[in-house]
């Protein structure tokens, strides 16, 4: 058996957890486990926000979030040997919910708290939950789908150097003050409130505190990826900066589409995942490696027929953009969630459903200038009925006033 | 036996075929062919240059390519009963090239020709000949790799109504009005000189060239997607805006990864498309739908092992972006690229393998703020050797100083 | 959470647990719990020796192994509403191990236990112990071979009306008068030796024991079908012969190859099964099914590149059998196993490894006369190396001096 | 381009082209043509019946079909430096129908014709006319199914040598010996009549053609495997049994499913096959290889949702037979056709179906005495129609006295 290196009591605060978890990225957290190359092991995870969410019909909980607590990464995990330049090799064994809690939830925030990859259209919380039937997921709140998760963790890296540290810290410091008032911010500095720094106490606490990079964006060391593709039964390769790798793990998602649009995002859950680490002497430089990649997996769902929208880089008032995937990647998004409404979902459902079932987002061209093409795949197998176009035309198979996405009250 | 209702003579040059290509949308330009739903049939495609490339070692065709007469498109052909606001149903049901012309071609553009994605890094004119063996790939100039190819039309799209067309130009004018001397320019727009309109002449040709799109960008209609999906078996569903829906094709690929991203781009080929046409009456209306979509095909390669590379929206000067999945597309190619020198490649080739190759460029996360995240996946099969990491480090299997992309001579 | 409805105490003799398994098929063993369409449940189950088989270095157990025991199944489970003509739909949402028993076996029986496929080459008892790693497993046994398992259930299957169990005993009674003394038997007679009846007793243990047909053969009823592909994620469809339907299940399997071909066979597991039951009334009538059948899993393995191996239906020793598959099937096995051994495994290995992974075993043709012509494809990534001739030819990567299958001491 | 080595006047009957088919398996017949290592190269072939069939609606000529003319094999290819024990590695490229040519026909054969796997249940000649559009295959005989072909050679062989020659004579005449007057023949053994031996003429002719293996049955050199995975983009690796290998090719199939179960048997066509040749030297002795095997191809379909039918070795009278995966098939086979009258197809529409679409044919288990278990897999996508069970039960959306499989007038 794998034993279980961190484990979690899911009745305890985060705070109150023997092994402490943390929510910042810095060298100087200390490691909370050691283990050594070639080993499997388990490691028990909270949901990202650390247990602020419940199984309900309110998203209140969604809307009054604090995300300053979050992610709630566990670990760092020491793996003896492992040293700056090295390659830290992960398999990700196996991933899934505790017993008992086989449910997890997708919400959409408000732009306070950051929104959504469509905040401006969608500023209201909402929230959906998703059940768990062995390798499917089901909502009350968006009936008639059913897909197999594609199981992963939104968020695992090493722990940066200082000096990489630094870097982080300075370049997306000077993209907040091209608008520091913006709402959402364009990027989140370092904070002292809200920080979890594992056991560091008193002046190392705070210190570290101070520079510790936030959480929510992936950079070199993976982090905060949401690659879905990072599934059960992939391998990562990490570079490591610091003695021992310290690697940390957050934000297990049950399933999750491209882009995870919705923020938080894909359908989210506390849980376990085993895994195991080795380590490539020097890989960094025998392969000139400075961002982590990673191998995929087996076992990832293949569904083989597909429904695909475009989308191109012109805003929806005939804005042209140059060579902009991001806004392609929001029309091909409306495209599908405006198609889905056919059949009687309502928007917020068809957004959540591109941000939780296994989609695929493509890049298609990004020299046909000004418009890069991109397209968002949907699985049709995943639907109880069938969603290709036809000459009879759509029917509504899904009732909206009987369920939707649950608001905050 | 789909009747072959657009020949070319790839003898000719593009403007001394029987049935005259076009290079511009516009709905103006006579169909040159009529055919009915529920048929079958073959149309015949030269290279997007109109037979500007050949298969030799020198790249100063690419350097001196005359991009102002691309692309050669193939059409319009009248779908017979297709009206405004109808779907039109088109099965892409074989592709191929033509016998006795079984290569095709990469290219490296100069900036004065667009360039290509990584135009600043990469501005000097390259090629590479991809030789087909069946369903395979190769070429001389990048050797150890072989791949079954993802054959596709480029380019397809129905005609745009004069009120679209319009609003394109429209837009597009707009973007280019905000820095006009920029090179490569941020969009191009309607010009006369180099337009080929098909049958129209004098007074006619002349309005219409001064009006018609430019055909770099994808729109509304399809067009120049550049989706390697729009394989062979795929069926897309186009919007009609004219009488007939008026559907041109250009542009065929033998195969391209996820991006195209040396703009000329994928394997460039002439050859033959089949195609089987149907129409859903009112079906923009009924599916409420505003831009092409598509089904994929069950015969796309399907490689199952990937070595698959992340990319972040920070620039190599470690310039923060927002949210910039362009940019994160940018660093994963060259993360991508920099893996591949460790066997040997150059970064031509690797450049050339990204844009050739079945590859999967995912969007990961575009919600991480201010960090959008994308992956770009290599099927590691294609690969005479290894290319996986492993504690020995890489090894070279290939000599460049025996093979490169061509350079201009 | 999935409600478990059987449980098991790994600690305790099979015939000591709380809710008691049977291993003879007969309408009368009563159900041990009640289930309702609709509803996820849980059945936990030790593996289909009831806990003979060691985790050891010492086939002895696999050797003294007794068969009359077997299988272990758990249930009957009654599903109200479920009448004789119905469909039992049932969902296979999940499948694991217990926590702390991580492995499974595989052996290859003596003649005087039914042999493997293989039995009158492979005689000698042997066994390997398989570790499982998440998604994979790998052998001490057998070295260089990891693989995704196919994880299913060996056995599950309504329970036969009287009349049904008649027709079984009749037609399995009249092989074995063919021929009463061989060794392996044609087949195995209801004995009320060893039988477990559930919680009968007395006279209806008795006359249910010496009626209640054996577990070994597949069934109209499913039974024990062997089928990979019920997997993790598959819908079965049973016939419904009794009032409740009587379902059970037993001989979990990790992983398994086409053909089972070693008997004890696959990777063999106690462990969990998650499964849905629902019921299409009057079914087995609206769609005259007469045979159980299954819909398959999105999460199947799904390898890409096989190595194959061909079979014709003629024996080592030339002699030409008519459209035989089954000798088809044993040709392609054996040079599946002689193909191996150019890597340095024993020709036990081979017949480990074909047992284990996820092999496809196909049926090529069967009407070319005289010769029956199946496939075995093993998938190349499963092997630590390249298992693809080339111009070099093999080379030994295993050392079966150092790990072979254990033997019985 | 690949030349083309071997040409067929489709207008010509087989004994007048210029380069003579054979239709017997002998080291004396000579090379048609030379090629060497290293090279592409195209071969046209006729049909297996030589041209036998037409494409109307009449069985006529698949009621007379003469079987002592075939197959039609065209070759051999004399590979220059191919020596006995080498292995011959032989890419499947590319394969096609000819132009003008786009269908091809299945054909249920007399039991005086050898029959199908099921010609005690259906004696009668029927057919089925299948058209090609691209990489899909209609049929007006068959209607409401659409599928992408697995496009195959289903005979594919080097020569045998003098001495495997004999081997193969003497143990199939001894299959004749036990049962001479059957009918269908239990084996076809060597027959002067009918015989195409290539160039041969006079006493070699006679001699060869006195000799010469039949070529129905697959053997250790491949021939006539029917295996449908050996499609366009699979690699081969023969033994090479004489001086150059003398590979001969025939019997192309468009599409077939596993078993090829109506025995004409496919959707049987003429057309091309692109194939490169490379030779490993030794390779039999280094790899200890005596049967033909191959590697898969990254381009068959690759369905996702299949409904399974499973079969087990028991007769339909009751009769149960010893681990007989032949029955078991049959089982199966009828299942599924039983289960496809729900939807108004006909037995024979039904036959046809598993005989011609890409149908997966497992081996389940070969060890559960007395009964083998196969499944054979349906992709649910090649339907128009939901054929999946539920609780509505089946709808007919074929109406066979529209259009049904032709019969002989």
């Amino acid at each position: 058996m794998p034993e279980t290196i961190i484990r979690v009591d899911m009745k305890k605060d985060p705070r109150e957890q023997d092994q402490l978890p943390h929510n910042r990225w810095h060298p100087d957290i200390p490691a909370v486990v050691n283990t050594r190359p070639g080993r499997d092991f388990r490691v028990e995870l909270m949901d990202w926000t650390g247990g602020q969410i419940r199984n309900d019909d309110n998203a209140s909980d969604i809307r009054d979030v604090d995300l300053s607590r979050c992610h709630h990464l566990f670990g760092p995990i020491h793996v003896d040997g492992a040293e700056p330049g090295d390659l830290l090799v992960v398999d990700v064994l196996d991933i899934g919910p505790f017993q008992g809690h086989e449910w997890g939830y997708n919400g959409i925030f408000t732009p306070q708290n950051g929104g959504g990859f469509l905040t401006d259209l969608f500023p209201e919380a909402r929230k959906s939950i998703w059940d768990f039937h062995g390798i499917y997921a089901t909502s009350r709140h968006v009936p008639g789908v059913r897909f197999a998760g594609i199981t992963h963790p939104g968020l695992i890296g090493t722990a940066p150097s200082h000096e990489l540290l630094a870097r982080w810290n300075k370049r997306e410091q000077a993209l907040i003050d091209t608008d520091p008032q913006r709402v959402p911010p364009l990027a989140l500095p370092p904070i002292e409130q809200g920080a979890l720094m594992g056991s560091l106490t008193g002046d190392a606490f705070k210190r570290a505190a101070r520079e510790g990079a936030r959480t929510i964006p992936p950079r070199e060391h993976g982090g905060n990826c949401d690659i879905k593709n990072i599934s059960r039964g992939a391998r990562i390769y990490f570079p490591v900066y610091v003695p021992g790798a310290k690697l940390s793990i957050g934000d297990l998602h049950f399933s999750q589409g491209d882009g995870e649009i919705t923020f938080c995002g894909a359908i989210e859950m506390p849980g376990f995942i085993d895994l195991h680490v080795d380590v490539i002497k020097g890989g960094m430089t025998k392969y000139g490696i400075s961002q982590a990649m990673f191998k995929t997996s087996p076992v990832d769902p293949h569904y083989s027929d597909f429904i695909v929208f475009e989308g191109i880089g012109v805003g929806e008032d005939d804005t042209q953009y140059y060579n902009d995937v991001t806004m392609a990647y929001r029309r091909a998004c409306r495209h599908a969630m405006d198609y889905l409404t056919n059949f009687g979902y309502t928007q917020e459902q068809g957004y959540s459903i591109l941000s939780c079932a296994p989609i695929e987002g493509r890049v298609g061209g990004v020299v046909d200038i000004p418009n890069a093409c991109v397209s968002i795949a949907i699985p049709t197998e995943i639907f109880e009925f069938d969603i290709k176009p036809n000459a009879a035309g759509p029917r509504h198979h899904v009732n909206s006033s009987n369920a939707d996405l649950a608001r905050a009250r």
